[in-house]
């Protein structure tokens, strides 16, 4: 099997076990590994904290395409041999190592890396460590269930280490369109005009003289757990179709432009409502992440086009999507990040995207990463790439957290990751506020009415009144007590009096 | 004169007095205008005023393509007969109405309206008043110094009141470059892959059937005033042209990537720094607005191209440009805003962008437009557009303002328009941070260490450490106390205790 996978005969040498293979790995070295939510490598993660744990000095810098699984984050977290670790990750024990500043992080615009990393300013791509589905006669890379920034990485790499899955049936080939744009100043356009179009090739160039080892792999991804929607998911995405009906019908929106959702229980509802609705045929989705509702509308015959830089699927979804593969890869595209991401082509294509708050203020101003100012969750990840460049931009939320003792509608978000600038509609499940053409504080008396729960309206209200009585101003704010509902929480553990 | 600059003899009857022409527009109409620093009406607005204060109700919307001068938004502010303004200002009376919410006012990035108006999010286009140098064989028209959103406007208006300027010479034909892009999802690539392209006409479509009234002008733009570059201006221009400098050397940064820079003295001061400086030549200026030094540099022959959407030229400057125009012309393109502020072409071209921050805090979150989180300056115009797509993005600020008694490095913004993932380099008279490889507690200690002024060093490093025990965290804050430096400024007039 492994040979069949291994096109290019050369290569077949290069088949050893994770000890000889991890033996390229150095304390300090910088490890460039693939992975989007999936398709990261799994032996040499586990060998490396082997080594860490008989007792080497071991410290690695880890750059993904974002987050991984426990196979990867977890364990290497767990062991304390993650220096560096960008871009985003959502795995508990590094997030914890984070706060502490015993793991380094940087949050970063997902679009931005690959060509700081093509620029060397993010240092010497020293080994790449890439899950691959196959190699091409001619020694090229198919990736598995994720692009990320894996094409630049295997550019740029001086030594690659590649992990041969066995999880994936050899069909997958072709649903990946690798295109890595020429860096300014001598870029030109990315040449995507729609959602389905193909730009590139179905394999990552690599060097084969740099591969220096291959392993056989038949580790799985850990798989996604989507929970049914519940109330609150299935009413903000009510909303946020009806909302976008609306438009369309008024004439103020134009029909078939793609959406984009973001990763999550509520992002997944979005998806899912289409399933319900006779308004919307022919979706396209230019996204980053594809979960299982993607599947299920694709069964229904409502998507033309699905683009994505992974998949990221329950084992049930999983099991379904491989079995009728041939189906699905019509309409599926995975590309770089890079790709996905692109302001150029999220501006172009006109993309509605929907992203989730950690928490929104009364003035439109959004919070996805910083929990009370100071903790981080998982990181910005593509949704300011999408927020900022797309024709429509979602903010949604449930208006309130850990049964109500927080409330997701403060009077100021603690951190922020998105500017009222970039934020058009927030939406909760109590209602939503198309902010495109209010001013500040028309904004903040519908986002008090409309979104916030009723158990923190007058708090709100209140807040708000006396900022504009008292400072008034384009955005009133009472700057002494602006977080009093965060430090509230910090001190009684609920944001209420 | 006037005859000549018709050059669509059918449109010589519309010729009439402002009186005529004004009539055209009525109690609660949608008002777009020419204009972005520079281009404005004249006439139409002292117009509109007389009616006002001869008695008439009369409330109108004016959109604008940024700021303009006192002769629109100065009389009409202080006239009382401005309902809703967008985007951009930067007049005082105006100012002191939007903080009193009797001007309604929403802060744009400037990329993003234009699609917005022709889609009909902004309502009829009942009017649009627009200043041109002269109107083409068959109907069409050549703007002044200014693009903006004009091409957009005049398409869309229903009604078109022209006022022919006499002030500009006829030669200024030509340097205009007229591209409205297709809406999504039609939209194709916009074109443009050097600063110097030229992608559309060298006028702005018009049905000259809309043609309603034509005037004669004689009034000139409120020109610009700069002042000599001060002594902090000149630091943060040498460490900037000093930076990029190394990055290149390094080989981090190709050399030959086009600059923006915002609108002031410093933007000024940067730009002028290129004229000592011996390492760049051929310099491509992407930007927005095109000041005095434009001028020098293409003067001294370091300039390949500059475009923008604007020129704001001091009286001198205006009479050097238009006596020897034939040479400026050369290098000089003027687009829409929709193109200048593109932030395909920004990510394309790989543009170095160097805006103004009010104040910046120690992680690198930026505000430029509420002082003291509620009173809006004049509003964030192009730098969101520059500094979440440029290729390195510069946020600079004096560490220091009023003679000390404000701190323009704190430990929390007041407002939040840049995030820190959008902002790069930090740069004050003190010094420079690079935050693209540094953790948010490494940037905190280098800007306090760097940026901040040595009046203010202990105080941010006393409440940066104290957070840094106290809460921890990625980002460590003490929610309680982040503002105080604003509230003391508040209460006592100086952020220092």
């Amino acid at each position: 099997m492994l040979n069949d996978r291994i096109r290019y005969a050369p290569l077949r040498d290069k088949v050893m076990d994770s000890v000889q293979a991890a033996s390229h790995i150095q304390d300090g070295a910088n490890l460039f590994i693939s992975g989007f939510t999936a398709g990261y490598p799994k032996l040499i993660p586990r060998e490396l904290v082997n080594r860490a744990e008989a007792g080497e000095r071991l410290k690695v810098n880890v750059y993904a395409g974002a987050s991984t699984g426990e196979q990867v984050d977890g364990i290497m977290a767990r062991a304390g041999i993650v220096n560096w670790r960008r871009p985003y990750m959502s795995d508990r024990n590094m997030r914890e190592l984070i706060n502490r500043e015993e793991i380094l992080f940087k949050d970063d615009h997902l679009s931005q890396l690959p060509p700081l990393v093509r620029s060397g300013e993010w240092g010497p791509v020293d080994v790449a460590v890439v899950e691959v589905l196959a190699i091409t006669e001619r020694g090229h890379l198919i990736p598995t269930m994720s692009v990320g920034n894996t094409p630049t990485y295997v550019r740029e790499a001086k030594k690659i280490i590649i992990e041969m899955s066995g999880a994936e049936p050899p069909e997958l080939e072709g649903i990946h369109d690798i295109y890595i744009p020429e860096d300014p100043p001598y870029r030109m356009p990315i040449p995507i005009y729609r959602t389905s179009d193909r730009v590139g090739k179905p394999f990552m160039e690599c060097n084969p003289d740099r591969v220096v080892a291959i392993l056989a792999s038949k580790e799985e991804d850990s798989c996604a757990i989507f929970n049914e929607p519940d109330e609150v998911a299935l009413l903000i995405a009510e909303q946020i179709l009806d909302f976008v009906q609306h438009e369309v019908k008024q004439g103020r929106l134009p029909a078939g432009l793609p959406w984009q959702s973001g990763v999550g229980d509520v992002a997944n509802a979005v998806l899912g409502g289409f399933l319900e609705d006779d308004f919307f045929h022919d979706l396209d989705l230019y996204s980053e992440v594809l979960q299982d509702a993607v599947l299920d509308l694709i069964d229904m015959g409502k998507v033309r086009a699905a683009s994505g830089s992974a998949m990221t699927l329950s084992t049930k979804a999983r099991k379904r999507f491989f079995k009728e593969l041939y189906r699905y890869k019509e309409k599926i595209v995975l590309r770089p990040t890079e790709i996905s991401n692109s302001p150029e082509v999220i501006r172009r294509l006109g993309v509605l995207a929907v992203n989730t708050a950690v928490e929104a203020d009364i003035y439109g101003q959004v919070n996805s990463t910083h929990v009370c100012g100071s903790q981080l969750m998982n990181g910005i990840g593509g949704s300011g790439d999408f927020e900022r460049n797309s024709a429509l931009s979602f903010m949604v939320t449930p208006s309130m957290a850990k049964g109500g003792k927080i409330s997701c509608i403060v009077p100021m978000v603690s951190h922020v990751d998105h500017s009222e600038h970039s934020v058009d509609v927030i939406v909760t499940e109590r209602g939503l506020v198309d902010t495109r053409n209010l001013t500040p504080r028309q904004v903040a008396e519908q986002v008090i009415k409309k979104c916030a729960h009723p158990e923190y309206r007058d708090l709100l209200w209140d807040y708000y009144q006396r900022a504009l009585k008292q400072r008034g101003g384009h955005e009133p704010h009472l700057l002494n007590e602006v977080f009093s509902f965060h430090t509230r929480l910090l001190e009684t553990g609920d944001m209420r009096p």
